[in-house]
C-alpha cells in the first residue's frame, strides 16, 4: 500500500513510522522543504492545490491528511487520485466553527451557547443573549488558541472585533470547567468503532502541554465520552481517527471542537497503548481490521514546545520515551514530546518528581500545579 | 547524532525506526541495492572493507554493525573515521568457535566438551575423549544452523568433513537441553548494565522460529542467566547490546554462542518492553544512559520465514503486533516477525489460538508442540 499524505509535519512523521512495518510506503506533500516527515518516505514540496500534487500522487493507493484546513476543492480534485480518507464531509463540519456547533446540536451532543456572527449588530444581539465572558473566534482556520479573543466586558469588543477580522465569526458562551478532556476514536471501513481511554488535557497559551491517561473520572463520564464520539463517527460515516475535546463541567460534558486526523492529546499512544492512533488511522484508511487500544498501565505525555531540551538528562528517567520530531527550533513551535509510561499513579508520580527537575519553571508549575494535585 | 551501521539488513532497518525518535541520523552500508533499512536512512551500495564505505562514513559520529562477520581488518579501517562500538575485541571472539568457547571457559561459563579439530587425526583423537554424538562445526562464518553438522555415528565422519571443508573446525560435545534460551543485555560506556527477561526459544532447521519472555523457569535460572551475560560483557568491556544464548541443561545453564550485535531472540522488545533492545543499543553506542527494561506483560515472537503472510488475517488477532522488513520473499528468509502481547500467560494462550488457525502446519505444530505445552 501506499500512502499519500498532505502535509508533512509531525503528525504525517509518526503515522508514517507506524506504516512502514506494516508493509506501507509515505509521500508527503508539504510547502515546506524540511517538512521533517520526509525521513520517513519521499518529500514532495509543493502546494497542495496544484497540479504537481496531484501527479505526484497518482500512484498512491490511498489519501489522507495531517491537518484539517483542507480546502475542500482540493479534496474533491484529490478524490479523483485515489480514496481521500476521511473523506471532504467531515472535513466541511471540522473547517467551520458553526457548522461543527450546528452539527453537535443535532447529535444531541452538548454544547456551549453559540451564536453566528456576521456584523457588530449580530455581535451585540449575541452578548444580550449569551452574556459575558464569552467567547469570539473565527469561524475557519483557528488552531492553537489563535483566531480567538476572550470578551470579559464591553470594552473587550471593538479590539476583538477588529484583531478578527470583522467577518465570519461566531460567538461562544463561557464554561465553567474542572478540566479539559480529550477522546479519540477510529472507525473502520466496516462501521467498527474502537476508542482509546479518555486524557486529561492541559493548555497553556492555547497550545496542549500536557495529556494525561486514563482521565481519573467516573466510569460514567469515560461511557458518556465515547457515546458522544461515536454518535459523531457515526453520523459522519467517518473513516479514520477523529478526536473530540471536551470540557468536564458541574452539568456534565460540553463539546468544545473535534479534529479530524490524529491528534496531539493521543500521542501517549504510541507508547502507552498496544496499538496507536497513528497506526489505527491508517489500519482504517487502508481497509484493515482495527487494533487493540487497551492501555499498558498510565501514561503522561508532555509537549517541547519552540526547541528540543537536552535528551541526556531525560532518557535516564524510568518509563521516559523519547520523540524528537526533528525540527528546527522556532518560538511557538511543537518539535517533541516526551511520554511517561507506568504501571500505575505512583509510578507516574515518581516519573513527574524526576522530570520536575528538569523542564523550565512553567512546565514545572503546569506539571505540578495542574496535573498532579487532582490525581 | 549520525550513525553508520555496517550491515543494512533488519536489524539495522529496526535500530535506525528507534533511533529516529531520539533524534539520530543513518547511514547503512551493503551490497545489495535492495537492502531493507533504506526505508529509514541514507543506502551506501559498496562492499564494507572497500574505500567509498570509508569515504560514505566520515561524517558519522559512531559506527556499528547489523552482522557479526565483519574482518577485523575492516573494524580496524572504520576505527580511523569514528568510534566502532561495540569494538573488535568482541567481534574477535564471536568470529570464531574455538576462541568464543575458550573465553567462556576463561570466564567459568559452563561449556559444552569440546575439542579444536584442524585434521582427520584430530577429530577422531576429540570423538575419542567427548563420544557421539557430537557436533562438528566451522569455526568461522556460521549462522543460521550453515556450517555444522551433526555425528550421530562414525559413518556421518567422512561426509561431514567433506561437507565443511576439512579444515578449521570444532567438535562439540551433544547436549541434552531441555530447551535453548537466551539472554540480551546492554552495557553502556559507563559500565552500567542492563538485561532483558531469559527468552525461550524455538528453532527449527537452525533457523528461530519462536521466542517467549518472560522465559518460563524459576528465578535462579534466570538470575544464573543475567550473572553469565553480565560476566561476559565486564569482561570485554563491551558496550552496546549482546545476546547469550543458552541450553538449559539438568546441569543448568550451558553456553552456546554469543552475538556481539541486536539479536532476533529479543525482537519482542519492540513490543513487549519499555525499551527495545534496538533503542538501548544506539542509547550505549552513543553514551547516552540506558533505558528501562521492564517488561510489560508477556510477549511471543514468531518469525516470518521465505515469505510474508496476508497481513489482514492476523491484524485482527488481539495484541498482535505486525513487523514487515520489506524484503523480497526467498526460501529461508527472515522476512518478518509478528509479536503477541499480553498480560498473562492466558492472553498468550488465546492469541496463539487465534494464530494457529492462520500459520502453515508446519509453524502451528511449533506452536502447539514446542511452546504451549511447557507453559
Amino acid at each position: 500500500m501506499k500512502i499519500g499524505i498532505l502535509g508533512g509535519g509531525q503528525l504525517a512523521r509518526m503515522m508514517a513510522a507506524s506504516g512502514i512495518p506494516l508493509g506501507m510506503e509515505f509521500v508527503f506533500v508539504d510547502p515546506a522543504e524540511d517538512a521533517c516527515a520526509a525521513a520517513y518516505g519521499r518529500l514532495l514540496t509543493a502546494d497542495w492545490a496544484q497540479a504537481p500534487t496531484l501527479d505526484g500522487l497518482r500512484d498512491c493507493d490511498r489519501i489522507t491528511c495531517d491537518f484539517e484546513n483542507v480546502p475542500a476543492e482540493v479534496l474533491d480534485a484529490l478524490g479523483e487520485v485515489a480514496p481521500v480518507r476521511p473523506g471532504p464531509d467531515a472535513f466541511a463540519a471540522a473547517q467551520d466553527r458553526l457548522t461543527e456547533k450546528r452539527l453537535f446540536q443535532r447529535l444531541d451532543i452538548p454544547v456551549p451557547p453559540f451564536a453566528e456572527v456576521s456584523s457588530r449588530a449580530d455581535l451585540l444581539a449575541a452578548i444580550d443573549t449569551i452574556g459575558l465572558p464569552a467567547v469570539l473566534k473565527t469561524r475557519r482556520f483557528g488552531y492553537d488558541g489563535k483566531g480567538q479573543a476572550v470578551l470579559r466586558s464591553r470594552e473587550d469588543l471593538e479590539p476583538a472585533w477588529r484583531d478578527l477580522g470583522g467577518h465570519d465569526l461566531i460567538l461562544e458562551g463561557w464554561i465553567n470547567f474542572h478540566h479539559e478532556c480529550a477522546i479519540t476514536a477510529v472507525r473502520g471501513s466496516d462501521g467498527a468503532i474502537v476508542c482509546y481511554p479518555l486524557s486529561w488535557t492541559v493548555h497553556d497559551g492555547g497550545i496542549l502541554r500536557l495529556a494525561l491517561a486514563p482521565a481519573p473520572v467516573a466510569r460514567e463520564m469515560e461511557s458518556r465520552a465515547r457515546e458522544l464520539v461515536e454518535r459523531l463517527l457515526s453520523e459522519l460515516e467517518y473513516i479514520g481517527c477523529l478526536t473530540l475535546e471536551l470540557f468536564a463541567t458541574d452539568q456534565g460534558l460540553v463539546a468544545n471542537e473535534f479534529a479530524p486526523r490524529v491528534h496531539n492529546s493521543a500521542h501517549w499512544t504510541i507508547d502507552g497503548s498496544i496499538t496507536s492512533q497513528f497506526e489505527n488511522h491508517l489500519r482504517a484508511v487502508c481497509n484493515l481490521p482495527l487494533g487493540d487500544t487497551t492501555m499498558r498501565g498510565q501514561a503522561l505525555m508532555l509537549n517541547w514546545i519552540g526547541q528540543m531540551p537536552s535528551m541526556a538528562e531525560f532518557l535516564g528517567i524510568a518509563g521516559l520515551r523519547w520523540h524528537d520530531y526533528g525540527k528546527r527550533a522556532r518560538p511557538g513551535r511543537k518539535v517533541g514530546h516526551a511520554t511517561l509510561v507506568a504501571e500505575d499513579r505512583s509510578g507516574i508520580e515518581a516519573g513527574v518528581a524526576a522530570i520536575v527537575d528538569q523542564v523550565d519553571a512553567q512546565t514545572a508549575s503546569l506539571l505540578k500545579g495542574e496535573m498532579m494535585p487532582l490525581g
